[in-house]
């Protein structure tokens, strides 16, 4: 990750341990040529840290905050209240409550600061990065014509193994399947 | 609702028993003075209808859907299928499940067509509003104006009511609260 | 799997991680001797692929329709919107949420708009296979032998695990079952 | 209710509280003139009942039933095991658990012996009756015409609404909506 | 297990898969010399079995059911329906829901006809085994007097690991614990 | 009620707010003739009544006990901790967590302690009463037939709710239901 | 409520909503002599006047802080970060999720930073105030013994609803509170 | 684990599987300094135990009980009841029901008797150490001191972490700790 001057997102994980689930937002916004920082800042063991982020990024020209956190998720909530940017808030999903208590903790915003809740896990993390594309898209076009050809990619992949499925049939797709994955 | 020609932001619920609700998103948007539109269209009742919606209100330079919807609430996802601008779903409660349904069926969303959920019933759609003003507001400085001012004020009625409890005291202003809600 | 012409199943999956687990719906159909065709089309992703797979397999004679899909689940639904024939729902187990927001996104769907849900996984999977034997059963005599026998042969396979519990007795019974999983 | 010689479709509820909420189903098979007989039969404490039942209804050729019950909802399931016919679950909301117990007593059936579960209360009560037609509309063009009409009603009450909104506007609309419903 | 004339206890399973967790609540009637059957038979499946095991098992004496089943558990009520006799009722833990379905499906049963619902898994397995006993107890003091005997060795058995914890200390105890776990 | 000598049960609720649930209970042991004993008598509040009580319990004869509480329902584990007899635990509704809570608190009991855990609320109620008769039928011939009578009038009451729906129809039955309900 | 110079407790409330649950906190403050602050003060809406509450309350003396938010509740763990002072937080129930997403936002706090949760509303307000004198009793022997004696009353209270139980009997009792409570 | 004459906390699990969990408690106030006893003790197998340790804690001085416990987790609610200390309950995550189960029976106790509870497993018990020392904090300057720097070391790990993700960058970042966890 080379730290641009200027940056369009700004992302944040509250633990270190967020990191694996969340470089898929980060490869989705370098896919997108969006500019972006990353910092681990928890709000509740560094507190002033998140307000510190806060600022700097928004001098740096950030747009969008994405904010992971697991258990009881205050950081995406936290971020809102320091910022009029978006926040897109990502459910980490812990050892207990099947990511439950983050979901709860990052959705159930008060009224007046909205975070933007996205799906559990690696999978809303990707989607937090398209999701920024997304709102990015809606003043710069060269972003709105790579997410066009983004979801023709995402349609085609999924075509793409219909066709395949409709080559070699179901029953030598799943033993493939079983093959790749170890099992 | 007078319905302008050129529109920011398009409101689209499921059934018209989430207007009540989804009313709380409107009030924010006349507010913030973004113009929108608002129809009743349901993605398993009327796919088609939906459908239309969504082009006509690109047609008229929408930038965000603001999607409500109950139960197994598919609209918000159906919506986010068929554009590339940012779907901010809200799950309305139902008779049954707490409102645990339409929230799995908002926030859950797979990898590549991402929703942004906000909270269960009216808070969330008075954040909807916020969040789409908040999302605008990226390349529109007088929005960003007024979401200050917003803020402001939304810290100022938390702050009046703690001076006023100050000065009344817990007791006193619990029971004039009881008075008015009438129990 | 061959594709015939006719056909009296569709299966569609949201994606081919479904594969593994719909495969005990195909296997079923295979039984029975019910012709169907399967294919990999998501609601979000390729929503256009999902109306001509469900036209297409209308077109092929298909008179009941099993859709598999994880997390916010709503291929089951979309596809009902978009057929009068009746739509058999399977969710998936996803990675979080113990497979709660897949089922609630398949079976709470509103007024006017059925689809018909099974468990979650492997075992709604095979049950959807099953059931869509007993709805094709209502007009195929054949089918309705088949399902009579297919019953003997469950209730069998119950009856002799007894049998069999009763000549060797629990303890070795267990002591077999724990041999034969490896653990 | 009259009770025809000649049923297409057999209704059970566990209990006559559970008669209010299936009347919907009920409604629905009316509008479509498909025959059904009703019965207050428990799995629990009329079990035989239950058989003699399941096996009339089947000499008056009924092809489909619908089974509502609430709590540790056996019946659907235990009607299942006694026919070959497609049993409907509709799920009834308790007192308690938010309507989670019946949904997951109903719809988390064994391999091989399926329940096409449906949404909790009234709402998946009618659906089960639409359901009901959709299943006898694969052998009775007669059913599948009056399907077809009854979507487009459904769609035109959605798109009626919508043009209403459109006319009206939103605040005179949920202000009509509070006066009728007394609130 | 040797199948004696007289018994006091009747196990049954919904499924052979249950048999390494109720082999738990078997072992205790072994350790207590409570005379039992177990068999094999599904309520979904086999309900006609069911029914025979309970008048069979009634015939020879068997005062208590113990009955285990996972999902949609429908098999303890089912036979709860058919005895006077007490029914204890072990949910068994699925693959999906965290054993909340089986849960709900044996302990809300409706008015009039009670289970007597234990733990999910082996824990509670093996307390439906002590429940027996407890309940046998009332009429024979010799369960009586061996029930004392289980709930101090019961009580010694903590004591003894608190006695080896002062002894060794936290640290060493917890490091054999993981050395014996294989971990 | 009267307080007989002997006994053969013994209710404790842990608040009287629970005493309108439990007077179920107490109503169907009053119908069976059984005598028993009702405190409140509070785990947390008052443990070491619910010691003397227990003690006092046993020596007025009472074979089995019933404990009704809400929320962190410990009552029932803590008898079951001072006594052989069996237990069985009420889960009562409390005004949060749907009653999942007392359910949770009262069923979840670890290996050798064991708790018959009835449904949540007022249904759960009646059923410790009929369950207590049902193991006191084990050796009380007399309860036996009574026992074998409820179930009668228990069938009969809905063979007759049912014979009543097949002469007046459903329409009107639910008429009626309605108007006597006050809705 | 006086505001007097030396605190002990601060309690802080996210929204003037929470005042009626908390004042039974305060009550018990209040009986026990506990002096206190309570502040209405948002850790999403007005984030630096939490922080000025905190930081007043400690130079006042504050040595516990108490804190009630409801929703996506961070306002306990937003002041946890801020003090070391030991704080207590309450779960307020909202008008969706039955109250679990409040308490799933204070309880799992990360490694580090502790939230003391207690009780979803009312309840665990009331529990609030006794937790934060218990904790205080360790330094001030004065305190108690008000504990001592708040415990008495405690048990009384249940032991005087026993004795007047046992005086006028389960059905009189019944009718009296149902008369009381207006039902 | 040395036995001082004087402690300060009492640790009290009701498993010694619970062990391992709970030792992160113990390390904490390790190295806070804090003298404190273990015991095995269970609510529900040895409640006379609990008593005993109880009484014998308080006459060593201990100013704070921490409860862990599992399943249907009375212990901690047990000895608040037999104490006017603070009582610290940690839930242990079971085999099933993802922790809820222990949760819930931790922290809804009645109005009256508080427990504090912590976060669901390991991550709790660590936090029952940091919250018994900012309690005994509250009269030991030389605590408070530590916890400073507890907070800090705390505060500068996470620090320390965010400086070496913006030194190697992200991908680098994941790529190390995938190696050190061995996936």
């Amino acid at each position: 990750m080379d730290k641009p001057k200027r940056i369009q997102v700004a992302i944040i994980v509250g633990s270190d341990s967020d990191l694996p689930s969340i470089s898929s937002a980060a490869k989705v916004l370098d896919n997108f040529g969006i500019a972006y920082r990353i910092n681990v800042a928890s709000a509740h063991r560094t507190p002033a840290k998140v307000g510190t982020v806060v600022r700097e990024s928004e001098r740096q020209g950030a747009d969008i905050f994405i904010c992971a956190a697991g258990m009881a998720a205050a950081l995406p909530g936290v971020v809102a209240a320091q910022t009029i940017k978006p926040v897109i808030g990502v459910p980490m999903e812990g050892k207990t409550l099947a990511g439950m208590d983050a979901l709860f903790s990052i959705v159930q915003m008060p009224p007046g600061i909205p975070v933007a809740a996205v799906a559990i896990g690696r999978a809303g993390a990707q989607n937090a990065g398209v999701l920024a594309a997304q709102i990015l898209a809606i003043k710069e076009p060269s972003i709105r014509k790579k997410l066009a050809e983004y979801r023709k990619k995402l349609a085609k992949s999924v075509s793409d193994k219909d066709s395949r499925l409709q080559k070699i049939g179901l029953e030598k797709y799943v033993e493939i399947q079983k093959a790749q994955s170890g099992r």
